[in-house]
This record gives structure tokens, sequence and C-alpha cells, in this order.
């Protein structure tokens, strides 16, 4: 089966039949590289702004292998938008309302499924308030159902009771939710465990449950295999989900990369080449993930790496791939040997890339240590 | 004078009024990352195939700030284009005439000029035949004549020989030209010293003459400023200018990054941040060079940062720079109070950024030392 | 009172009375690293073969505050000295008495206490059988008890039933028996956790217990405390010590620093500085540990920063110190005022040292992750 | 012939045959470790004071294979003895006297010779007056002519006149004299060139040149390597010499390590290894040099690694090697196959140790860089 023929299969189905599906990477950091994303609330009001942009950045993720275009409204809730003071013009429905437009219109040039996306509320800290978050979760979820969207996606929530509440929510649409919290192994910020968390999110209604964010891919395969672990211990079921940061962050803790020194203007050195990405994509699968993305960091060619990584499991290579030999093929006819001599997997699996900064440690402390 | 009031100066009335003109950044690279170009040959066939995503690239380098729109003509020679086997239905007429449209589409949405680009030929290596090697420039130089362009660049010369060969056809023309080798401070690949390489470009009629692509920014400020004193010395007169790898390379040696175990897959951990790019746009002003660029590693925010840094200088910001806070302006209104002391200039001055890769080395060994 | 007025009082007598015992260093791989004993099998030949090295490493842990003087009779059982090769006229029991004699003599040089130590055995791995591993313990220490010493040390074992067996063997000479493990935090090489490990060697007869070698120092405190808390939770009491790697293994597992890549030959680079040991000594103060020392890496200056450390708490300063300015302050005369400003204690507490080693990792991958 | 039977040969005996002669290690940073030296001005008080570690120390070299001891008298001059503070009731006599009977004691033992030296003077800096300066090196002298000394080395001078000078007042003695300068490729502190220190130092009478101390050994060959060009160029004729520091130093400037932000008291990470000085001992040799020893940061083991090295050269190993497997052979027999697997020399010239110091950077910005 091609990519065009799944093309009017819904997640679940696609889920139920064992298939990959891969996610798309990372809109706001990429954006505020190509500069269209201010860096600290990190709002999405280029989709009204700039849709050229972001349509583009969809464009190259579908390319590289996306099944999923999630709508580019991430921090898209009325009281965000008002605190980042970014938009003064343009209203939260207008940016839900442009994302799915854009989202769609590059969906179906591919076959790919458009999945509208919730985050985290300052609301929830600020207000603790049930009644009032889940009305900031309606507003934009009723922004959503105006449009053609496939499934929605609950994402970037530090407190499992915060998702809870989003998932609660969005299942009155009837459509599939996939619930994914940026939380760490040692569980969410009032310490509910990760097992614990998925069980939670699954009782509420998520049918896919996982991980997005805040670490890198390897802890964030772990967090999701403890999320599995509990669903099992408690009897129930869901599909299992992963969009990590595309960066190695080892030295994290809770707070996850916002508590690097680097954060988030000196984070290129810790950027995930394509080859560390085969091998998350590996461990992701091996770990009985199927819905297996990206998140900040994550570059159209991360996600190319997943779908190349998996290409024999999904049986087809995605469109980016023609301009991609695979593991360095490409290198083969290079007129310096040396470069010739990088024209096979074995080179890149066991290559430790120096950083060509010899004052900088490889090691930083985290904000919170101290 | 604002940008726009710049619009139909030409590229030598800008420098010779002793005004910054920013250059744009890498497309090859980054057209990569983004699925379009393939590695190994980087052949540009994407201005034909993929249009849309080349227009974007320009778009992003004009608001970030550049001044100059580099038409995606790289290696587009018929030589090189037949050698790679990446294009079977498309010339590089094709690509030049698409590629020089992209260009002044882009260029004209911000009063910037556009530079049709030349660059170094298999033939040259092969056939060291000065006419073989001349026809092939002269045959990309009329595809540019048919066009709209404001001058010429002649770029990523390792031999100056080559060079003067293609400043000598270019200048048929009538046009300014520019020219910059992909050397080292200690010469091109026959020996010949920065100060000689300098003095030969321009005799053969460069109004522009510096370096690009194969080493970082201190270093090829360091082999401008041995053009400069060659010049200087051989009482002869041109503008300056620069457009280095946006990583860092330390250990590179004549052969340039290509030699680093990384190239160019897992270049990643080596990449600038903004904040050197900042370094390096005043390092360069100040060694008076005033056409401030990059090259492979080179993506909308490093140009950005250029023009952020010589923001006093030119009298203006970027439109980029409405998405971004001066030196972490934007993250005084953070939540979390260690995020918030990084919206300081001496924070970022003074990070040394961590590659979170312990098990990586900080220093490769370049192929050429063995 | 002064080093000197406590010089009868025995190691329980020091301990309960609150004081600080500073531990001696490393003695075998020191001497390796002098001339005098061979990597590999590590035995203490040296006691009667250059009496005149093993005396002098003796005098510079005393001179730099050590209040007891280990005998050098590490690995001095008759089936491992038999097994290394290393010996062949000389017999365990000889190896025993002039160790004795060494260690007895320098200590009254300085009012130290001699303790004699017995390692784990070949045996217990390969027969498993306790009558004979008993014997083997049995021999040495009555080698021990015809000469003059002050308490037996069962150290640097990696099993605690066989540490376990030392102490019983041990117990009937009616001394004091300190017991202490190379293990991790995670427990033993059966997988017997360090609180139970401490609860069996009290209940066996330990009167101090602790932890040995094979690890940094701060995870040596940490299982250390793991420790405590089991003895606390069984509702018994024992003095605390412990004498760490004087190196930095922070990705060491169970197997410990023979893990490492660096182990034996190449170890230089992971060793502590002396404000590493400042550090160290204060967590370990801080942690209820009473005796303080090192283990292999310890050179007499590491085991001084033990003794300045904790001066203020021990009321005195060790002979070594007047050779040495405490943190850096010998450097205030200085001619160079950039060598001036280290003469702070701020100064080395801060100090991130680098290797001159870019082209080294700054984390190995120990043996056992294969 | 056997390190015995050379026992009566003088050190140009044993050059002009070609003979290579192994030096001894660092005495004042070594006997600080141990507890007898001060950090800062670094008087070797120790040899009056405690003669038994002096003495051990030269076994030690001895015993590792060193074919000359050098008196224990670095920096015994009267002004910087005064100058220290270090020594209230000792006079510089004393310790000449008391440095040369220990020296010719062990050199007894073994067949090496003795040197007598003489360092840089406060003096110099303070008056630049020769005729004061030569009278410190004169009282020294005569103080070494009344013991029964081999030959002189004027050792560790930053200033290549006051080198100069120093060996116009040895000369007088009738001794055969060395002279080496702790000075990079650059030059000395006044600039001049190495091969012209080189030159001016033989024609004052130096029968033995080279470099001690200050940069790393690769380092210091290259420096020798030039002054013997300068020597060929100028006709002249000498023996040539190294001693250098046992540490990596790569970003060092000519202020050598003492600009380092690590010296003196955190250079461990930047120790050698000993594989690190087989590679230098045979660059060493390669270059021509025949005298080949060390200075700071070598210890007993560096030493030997030297005479391992050059073991087919010498025809003998020196007698601290029955200590000691060539290139990890002691290890085969370990019980663990990955620590057998390190019995091979190809494992360890291959090695990269890691620092286990993830926070630290690998190089470090010496203080006059500033």
């Amino acid at each position: 089966m091609t990519a065009m023929e799944s093309k009017k299969r819904g997640i679940l189905e696609r889920l139920d039949a064992g298939e990959v599906v891969v996610g798309d990477g990372g809109y706001v950091m990429q954006l505020e590289r190509r500069g269209y994303v201010k860096a600290g609330h990190w709002t999405p009001e280029a989709a009204v702004e700039h849709p050229e942009a972001v349509r583009q950045l969809h464009r190259e993720f579908l390319r590289a292998g996306a099944d999923v275009m999630q709508t580019f409204t991430f921090y898209c809730s009325e009281d965000k938008l008002e605190l980042s003071g970014n938009v003064k013009t343009i209203s939260g429905a207008q940016i839900n309302d442009a994302a799915c437009n854009l989202a769609r219109e590059v969906a179906d040039e591919g076959g790919a499924l458009v999945a509208g996306g919730v985050s985290q509320t300052p609301c929830y800290v600020q207000s603790h308030n049930e009644t009032e978050v889940k009305a900031i979760f309606k507003k934009q979820m009723d922004d959503f159902l105006k449009k053609d969207i496939d499934f929605l996606v609950v994402e970037y929530f530090e407190h499992v009771e915060e998702a809870v509440w989003a998932v609660e929510v969005l299942k009155t649409s009837g459509k599939t939710v996939a619930a994914t919290l940026c939380i760490a192994p040692q569980g969410d910020m009032h310490g509910v465990p990760p097992g614990e968390c998925a069980v939670r999110l699954v009782k509420a209604g998520a049918d896919i449950v996982g991980i997005n964010c805040h670490l890198d891919p390897l802890t964030c395969v772990q967090t999701v295999k403890l999320m599995k672990e509990g669903l099992e211990k408690a009897g129930l079921k869901a599909h299992l989900m992963i969009q990590p940061l595309g960066f190695h962050t080892p030295e994290c803790n809770l707070g996850g990369y916002v508590s690097l020194p680097e954060f988030p203007f000196a984070l290129e050195t810790r950027a995930m080449t394509r080859w560390d990405i085969h091998k998350y994509a590996r461990e992701a699968y091996n770990a009985g993930i199927r819905y297996i993305g990206g998140c900040c960091g994550f570059e159209p060619y991360h996600i190319r790496a997943i779908a190349e990584e998996l290409a024999t499991e999904r049986g087809f290579l995605p469109p980016a791939s023609e301009k991609h030999g695979l593991w360095g093929a490409a290198l083969e006819m290079h007129t310096k040997p040396w470069v010739r001599a990088r024209s096979r997997r074995e080179y890149w699996e066991k290559l430790l890339p120096a950083s060509g900064r010899p004052k900088c440690p490889s090691m930083a402390t985290p904000a919170t240590e101290h």
C-alpha cells in the first residue's frame, strides 16, 4: 500500500492495523529560526501573518514522510495569546482558522491526516479552576470543529490533571483524541508517575497516549515504556505515541530542556544528527510505539530519517528520499576518497561527532539543580 | 535611509558609500535539510522542481536582512550537472532561468539586489584547459544576461587561477563582478597566498574580493585580512566580502570542512549560535569588510544576527527582528526566574554551550592530517 | 588535643569520642607508578623487596595527616600470591611480617594506629567453600597477631558474603574489625543492597563499616549513606568509614573503574584535584562518616586535603601543611598577577579544569554496558 | 653494554658514542604532591629537611632508567631563597651540599651521573646586572665544585641572555655544561627565536643545548628541532637535550603552563599517560635528540616509559620494568575478558582517555590571551 492509498483512512484505522504513523516535526522552534515566531511566548500568529512560511514547513514535513499535519496552533489559547503581547489585532479564532486551512491544504497534497492541537494554559497554573480551564479548551475545540480536521491532540502538558481536563473536553467532540505529556520518567510536576498518568488519560477517554517535547528521544522512549507498563498493569489499552526533542539532553531533570543554560538560543550543539534519529526510531518501534514523530529541534530531515529507518516496516520511502542516499550512499561518487569512505552505514553509526568547541563542556548544570 | 530607499542603488554604489551590505546565507545545505537538494553533488535543480521551496528560503533571508539574493545556481555548469546524475530532464539553462526568476521576484519584495553566481567546475581539475573552462562560464553568464540581474559573483573556487578565468569571462558582461575563494589563510590549493590571490583577482577585473565557505567565520575574517594586506601592498583597491561557514571548524586545514569526519551528515554539533554570529559580524566589520553574509550552515536567523549586530551602523533592523528580542530580551517576561535571567547580552556572550554529548570529543582529526 | 596526645588511644576510642579519623591513601597504584608494584595482580611483595619505598609512602601519608597506617598486605593471601606469579621466593608470611614492621615503624613516628588488612580471595569465586576461604583469612590474621597491630580491616570485597566470612574469622582475634566493600549504590555482585550489606557485616561483628575503592568519592558517600539507613532501620549501630577512588568515574556501573577503558594505565585524566577532595571530605563528614580516607588514586596531597578541609573539626593541621598554603594562599606573592589571582578559595572551587585533550571524550562506555 | 658497564663514562662520552641518555623527571612538583615542597616559590630545602624523601625520589628515577641524577637545587640561589621566605635557618650552601650528597649516593647505586643544576634568578629580572647575576651563579657553582659532580646543567631560563651568562660562568669550571631554556617555538621572552638561542648558548660554551619545562613534549620537540636547524645553519655542533612537561598544554603560548588557569593546583587532568610518553620518546629520538628526560609532571613511570620505548636502541630495560608488562602485557592473565583485551599495544595506542568530567572543557584560555 502506498502513502496515497492510505489517504482516507483515519488515525485509529491505521494504528489498529499495526501501521507505523510518522508524525511531523517541531514548528515553533523551526519557524523561530526562519524568522516568524518569537521565542519566549512562542505563539503561532504566523499562521495568519505569514501563511506561506507555515505552509512551506508543512510541505517539508509531508515530503519527509509525515502522515499527520498538526495544526500550527500551539499555545493558541486566548489567555496565552493575551499574556504574550505578541498579537494585537489577530484573534485566537483567526489563527485557529488559518492554521486548519494550511494543515488541510498540505495534508491533502499527500494523503495525510490533520490533527487539531491544544496545549497547556497559563490559566491552569494561575487559577487551577477546572471550569475556566475547560472553557478555554472548549473554545479552541469549537474553532477546530468548524474546520475539516481528522482528530485532536492534547499535547505539551506538564500536569496530568490539566491534560485529563483537556481530554474530557475534547472527547465531547466525538473525534479521536491523542494525549501527550511533556514529562520525565520521574513523573509529572505533581509527582504522578508516567504509568499512572497514562491510566488517567485513557480513563478520561484518550485513544492514544504518550510523550512529547522537553527531553531527548531515548529518555522519552523510556517514559512511554513506563506509560505502557502502567496501562498493562491496569488492564487498559491505548495506542502509544512519541514526539520528543531533537536535542541531546542527558543531564536534564523534571524541568526538561527549559532548565538548560542553552535554552532557547544556544541549543545548536545539542542537535540530533539524522543518524541519532535512526536509532531513536528503531528504539521507539521496538518499544511498541507506532505513532512516531518529533517536537522542537526536529527539522524535515529528521522526520525523513524516521521514515527511512522504518521504510521496510512501512513498505515505502517518503518523497524527500529522492534527494537522499540511504546511510550516506550519495557520497559514493565523491572525488575525494575519504569522503567516499563515508558512504556506508557503519561509518555514520560509529561516528562520534566533534563539536569544534574545545572551550565548551559536554554537559551543563540544569537550573533546578541549584 | 531605510532598506526600501536604497532599492534602486547598485552594489558598488552602496559599498562606495561605506554602507554595510548583508549577504544571504547558504542554500544547498539548508535545502538538503528541507528535502530538496541531494548531498554529494549538491546541484540546484530544485529551482525548477520545487520553486516554492527556493522562493521561501529566499524570502527568509530577505526578511532576515539580506540585501542580496544570490541566484540558486551553485554548481550549475553543464559538466557538473551531467556528472552528478541528479538531473535527467532539466537543463542547466532551465535552472539558471528559473533561479533568476525566483531571486528577482523575492529581491523585489524588499529592495534587494540579485547576483548571478558561478562556481568552480569539474572541467578545470580534469582538463585544466582555459578555453573549455571559460566556455562553461560564458554559457552560464549568457543565461544570466537574458535575465534581470544586478551583478555577478564568482564563488567557491579553490584555485585562484580558475577564479581569475571566471572573472575575466564575467567582466565581459560589463556587470560588477565579486569574487570569493574558499581557501584557508595558508593559501589556495596551489599554495598561492591570500594576498597574492586578491591581487590576481583584482587585476583580472574583480570589483569585490573575499572568501566564502570551507572554514569558520573567524578564520575567514583572518584570510580576508590577508587579502586586504596583499592589495594594500600592491597599491590596489577593492571592496571586501565574506560569506563563511556557519560551523566551528578550528581543526581544519587547507581542505576545509570537507575533510572533517562529520561532513556532511553530522555537522549539527558544530553549528554556530546567533551569538557566535554577532561576534563574527563585529570582527568582519572591524576588519574593514562591508559585504558580510554566510554560506553553508547559515540559516535565516544567522543572517538576522548579522543585521542585528550591525543595526546601528546600518540604521535599521531587518523585518524578522519583529520576532526577536535583541540579545534575548524576549525572555524577560518568562515565568521561570532562571529563564528570565537569560534576557541579557552578558548572559549569552559568556555562555559556553554544552553539547549534551559526553562520549564525543571536541575536536576531530581532518582527513588530510593522516 | 594534638595528634601526639591521641597516640595511645584506639580506633574505637577515637570514633566513640566523635573524632575524625583520617585514613591513608592508596598504596598499590601509587607504588606501581613509583616502580615497585606490578599492575594486573597488584601483589605487595615490595614490602620485602623494597621496604624503603613502602616506608617512604607510609611516611608521606602520615605527614599528610593520616591517623592510620594500613599494612601493605593487599591481596596477600597465599592463593592470590601463587596465582599472580609475581613472587617466587617470598612467602605471604614474610610479606605480612615485613609490612607490619613498616607500618608500625612509621605509625610510631606520629601517633598513628596500625591496621592489618585482608582483602577478597580468588578462592571465594573459584570454590565458594566457606571452610577454605576462612582458612585463608585465619592464616593471614595469625601473621598479623604475631605483630603489634591495633585493629583489623576487611577491605575490597565485592561479595558481602565473603566479607562476612572474613569478619567472622577476624573477630576471633578480639581486635576491633572494620569492613569496607567495593560496591556501588546498586549493591554487591549478588545484588544485595548496601543497607542489607551493612546489616550483615555488623551482625557478623564488624565495629566499623563502609566502602572502599571502585568508585568515585561522591558515589561512595552515597553508598555509605545507604548503609547508614540500612543500619538505622535495623536498629543497629556502627561507625562509618569511607576510602574511595581518587578518580572521577561518573559513568561507572556495578563493575567499578575496572570496567573503564582507561583502567589501569590511562586513568590520569580522571584524577581528582585537591579541591575535589575538599568537597568530598565535607560531604563525607556531613553524611556522618568519621573515618575518612582514600584508596587507589589517593596520593599524599589528597590525604592532606582531607585533613585541611576538616582542620577545624580536628583542631590541628597535619605536618605536610607547613608546605601548603590553604586554598592556594602560597600563590599570593607570585610575580605574575594572574597567578596571584589564584590564591583564593573561590578561584579553585569554581575552576572547571580543562583536559588539554580536545580529541578525547569526557565520558567513556564501561565494558559491561556492551 | 649494560647500564653498569657505562658507569664511569662521562656524559659527552655517552652522547658522542651515539647512546641515548635518559634524564630524570620533575622533582619540585612531585615532591609538592608528596608534601615536601611548597608551591609558589618551589624552593628545594627538602634536601636538608627531609633527605629521605629526596633520596627516595632519586631512587625511583634511577630505577625507572634515568642515567642522570640532577641535584635537587632548583631555584637554590641566595636571592630566590630569601625572596621565598621558605627557609629561615638553612642556607643555600647547605642545600647545595646536601643535594649533591643525595644525588651522588643514589647515582652510585646504578652507574648514573650527577649533574649540578642552576636556574634563572630573580636578580636578572630585577637588576639586569650581569656582574650581580654572574656572582650568583659563581657562588652556586663553587658549592658544586666542592662535591663530586659529573657535569653542570643550566636549566629553566626564559631569557637566553641570562642563560648565556650562566654558561659563561659555569664553563670556567672546566666541566661539561648543558643548557636548556623553558621557551616556546616562538622564541624566548625577548623574542629571540630558538635557533638563535641555540647558537648563542653554544658560542658561550654549552656542550649540550635544548628545552625543558613550560610546554608539552611534542611542542618541546618542535622547539628543539628549531634549535637544531639554527645550529646547522650556523655551522655549529652540539648535543640535543629535552626535558618537557608531563602535561598536555595545546593552548599555551609564550607564557607556558604558568598561564593556564589550572596551574599549579588543578593540572591532574592534563597529565600524560605512559603511552603518551612512548610517542614523545620516539618523536624526540627521531628528531635526533639523545638526552631525553622530563620535567614537572614526569613521575617515575613516565621515565620508565622513555626507557621502555627506547629499550632496543639502548640495549636494555630499566630495573623498574621488572614490575611492568610492556604495553599492558601484565593484563593478559586478568580474570575479566575485557581487561585481558587491554594487554596489547594497539589498544593503548588508540585509546582516547575520557576525563570523567563532563562539565569541564577540553581547552582553557591562557592568561595572556586576555
